[in-house]
């Protein structure tokens, strides 16, 4: 059993990640922590854990997780992980960071889109994006601090890298228009546009302008296209708390049959358990994937207009984050992929 | 006051003109037609229009409806209109469409779209499409049949019309990202995939190879451009009743300022009581626009992509059918636009 | 025209006020006022207004109400209008409180439910409490403060009156299971509990062990019934905006047939146009009266248990608050009581 | 590994229970059944199930489900079971029957509230009927065939056996007021009243003058009380897929501090893993137990009135259907109850 200790253990994404390491054959859950509730009971303050044994909440503390675990998970906002990972990473300890803080690779970019300078540059470098499915194998190797993806990065790059892999589209008029849950938006915002009386039975965008996952979509897919790629992404909310659907439209510099590019991505995905390709005239609902660490993707190619459309849709809050974090430390540990992550969905 | 009837009133639209009307100060509903139903109480059917005084339900009889009426509503399936819309058109009843049967005016594509011939063409050169902001006052006089558009049409049309006619856009690149309530389905359409159980916390794409709803955005835009339109238009499904937020998507051949964008806008629908220009940097949501007669628009210009966005948002049963429906019997009745519609929405 | 103003006009019920009124045939809104907002435009702040013409918001000034208005409505929270309704009624002023501040009639019971000592006593006396159906006509001749009942108690005393009224109730055995959607909270709740995601999919009871509209639910009942009333009252939450359904059970001395119940219903409510008795075997349900004024009542008598089941349907924030605020100015208006209140709900 | 089978795989509880045994370490799915969809993948039907390795849906064939497994599911409808269970257990193999067929021990009674005469009489007396937490353990050494209680049954059940074991409630005085989530109506129930427009933002009663669990209840509470049980009971429909909250009010012949009533049902539920007696003052809300094993039940003594208020959470799909069904094979099967079976919730 490997010990695990989970950091911003009461938030949306730590929660998820107790929910799912709880049912992990090899994992052990040895140190939970709170910088605000340190010295509660987890369950008192979330009561859907009613039932599993679990470590009182501790206040953060390097060498207490020194001692309690091998790897541990770093569910806090964004800046926690870039001032604190180094005193884990240093003592020993596999890092995996849930927050934005290792993502970018490019500090600069980091600060014109966080708005801070990064406390943590040379462990920049070191720290290794893992979305799976996109990053080499041999890449986890040796690794000890891995930047988990966001969950509009993961559904896009996953929608899109494989076309953007063909040569065939035109990099610089790609169109993400994203759907997601409200969990996104995590536990700790609340204001009264989170308010169920403002969400329920109402749809719309947000971040129009600018949102912080655009930098780390382009990343993500530049890795797949020769030609500098640039997005239009734009989030919306939909009245769900769970799921994005990832609506993508690329153009194309000539048609193409559909039936091309399902052959590509089938290829492309071939034996990763979590990624889904549907058949053609078939595509994903977030329900189908709720709960699940699956990515399900359809498409087609709209001859009329040259646009190929990639719909992918995803559990934010698993695949999007917590899930995908443990699959990270799976491979990480060397453990099989699926080990402990649901592939069905929880439906209806 | 003017003596109204409904024909197909126990449909989503068609209870939804009762609601409406049932506060219209200049029209009294005096004919209610149902196929189905003919001889029950309405308000046995559809409890929550308990409280009003409602003629009973009766068969469809064009003499009839020409002695007890002056204006009859069309609220039934595709091909109804088609077939009888003639008879009460010969009576001298002012008919109000809102099938698709007189929306395309080319009854081939209504052919190729529909899936079968149309069978009153004389009818369908005089019938007057009328989506009020972006039909001439002019064509209102001595109109006899309108065809009330689709609610997709009509969020897209307001959405696209003005950049359109500014000669701005590549008019090949448009794309509609479209989300809508599920009430657009209609209360005939009983089968699984329309559950409570399969569409709650769900949210997905549908009609992504085809959808009716694509000439006639196409139809309603081309009387703003030189060149061409062509849309790649994608309907969603969203966990909710009633709303469509429709994020179109176009490629400028130059950039050009949002605010010149903004400015086209407000010019464009200056007087229009029922579209409102947010000011930059605003969106709209479906919540605020719900049970409202109103269009609210917002837009940017993405300069990293020479993108403009533009989002519109309507109730998809007012704005998007029977309160537009209204507005159409205003304009033909010479009442003032405004009467009897709902300007407020219902939020929360 | 009669001049209006809404004190606490950002809040939920403050901006239903707007909305309905501003549907109203002989109403005005000359005065908005908000403490925090002062200065703003309401549309900015609530854009589901959007297309009204409304008075800029301002500060309370009890000068500046009596200039602008005949009649104010203070929509703000338990405390401010013991504290200021006084300065509008010596200026002359009619005024219909929606908060708790003058429900109660006993100022311990206050002090004992609400937590404070009540600071007008020489108001309670003549404040009428206001629930249409159940106070008598004559009380409104010469009323100047209206308590406007609580939604709980609305609900719940309109199920249960006729019952009491007829003396086959054992009155310490009444159950009331009363069911809400979220925005009987209001705007101002903003914690972690009330956002989306914590009560999306949800279901749960709150308040079990005392809610503060149990006394004013016994006192409402106590005048139809020569002994004690007693009531349990268990209030839910539903995860949806507006509506309750309140499910009473009523203890019989004796069994009754259902008719006899029914009977009794009818004629209690003969001629009131905002409470419909449903027909024998069929029961209310909340979206049948969203949006509208309504109060609809089902009932059956459980032989096998000698319970009478009386089950209500109201919106929360209409017949539960401004819609029937409207009503009661109405009544102190001698205008009909229907005027610019919706009889249909929304629906779907 | 123990092989079972899943008669009725393409229905809701079919369904769960395909997903919850895939996670079960001891269970490997060996057949799918399903008259209408023979022949089929069940990921074709039920995407959601996507990337699980499955069995194609095959038809019901007793001698085939011999060979391939030891313990059958039948999910299918009522009437199912009786007809055809015989034929599995003749062959040797152990049947948990998730319909109403075996629940009711009186063949009367079954024909009185189901309509129709049972046909396996003989299996009646046999049959045990499984609520885990109140069925003696010893009661599963040797059985055969289980009858899976339902799921109102359960939460009822569970929230009022301590109780009434205390000798303290009027019997007769019970009344339950139960809120469902919508699946319990089944994937099979396609009319208009269950589509998604008709119950959102929706709360209404069902059943309210006779449903089927009633006499389930009372049966499985008599087990607990001298005195005959009679009980109130009104099922609702909240808008919400999945669980069930049932608030139960029990007359005490004499006042009980609620302290008491707490030392009784942490006592009685002592061991018990899936049940969760909540400290007095917190009460269970449904998503706290959504895809959980678990019943939580919260409980407070109302001294005005002499009643005790017992509220119970589970989900419907699982503690009141397939986990259910599968902790009672896990029993059948004398492994740990827990095996394979979720304790925490999925929340957000």
């Amino acid at each position: 059993m490997y010990r695990v200790g989970i950091v911003g253990a009461t938030g949306y994404t730590g929660s998820e990640l107790i929910r799912l390491l709880s049912g992990h054959p090899q994992a052990e859950i040895t140190a939970l922590v709170s910088r605000s509730e340190a010295g509660k009971s987890i369950r008192t303050l979330l009561p859907h854990l009613n039932g599993l044994s679990l470590p009182t909440l501790s206040a953060f503390d390097p060498d207490a997780l020194a001692r309690a675990c091998e790897v541990v998970f770093l569910a806090g906002e964004t800046g926690f992980a870039m001032d604190h990972a180094p005193a884990l990473l240093q003592r020993g300890l596999k890092v995996i960071d849930l927050s934005a803080d290792f993502r970018l690779k490019d500090p600069q970019q980091f600060t014109e889109w966080y708005g801070k300078a990064h406390t943590a540059r040379e462990w920049l470098d070191e720290s290794l994006y893992g979305l799976p499915e996109l990053t080499p194998p041999d890449a986890y190797k040796n690794a000890r601090l891995i930047a988990n993806p966001g969950c509009y990065p993961t559904a896009a790059g996953l929608a899109l890298a494989p076309i953007l892999h063909m040569g065939v589209a035109a990099p610089d008029g790609i169109i993400i228009d994203a759907k997601s849950g409200v969990s996104g938006a995590g536990r700790s915002r609340v204001s009264v546009e989170y308010l169920f009386t403002e969400l329920d039975e109402n749809f719309k965008a947000y971040g129009v302008e600018k949102h912080r996952h655009t930098p780390e979509i382009e990343q993500t897919l530049q890795a797949f296209s020769p030609a500098p790629v640039r997005v239009r992404f734009t989030p919306h909310l939909a009245p769900m708390t769970r799921g994005i659907l990832c609506t993508a439209y690329v153009r194309l510099r000539e048609p193409l049959p559909a039936q091309t590019l399902y052959a590509q991505y089938t290829e492309f995905y071939r034996g990763q358990p979590f990624v889904v390709v549907r058949p053609l005239g078939e595509y994903p609902a977030t329900r189908e994937v709720y709960g699940s660490n699956r990515c399900d993707i359809g498409l087609t190619v709209d001859t009329r207009t040259k646009t190929a459309v990639i719909i992918s849709a995803i559990d934010n809050l698993v695949k999007g984050a917590a899930g995908q974090a443990i699959q990270n430390m799976n491979l990480l540990l060397e453990l099989p992929q699926t080990t402990g992550l649901p592939l069905a969905g929880v439906s209806p």
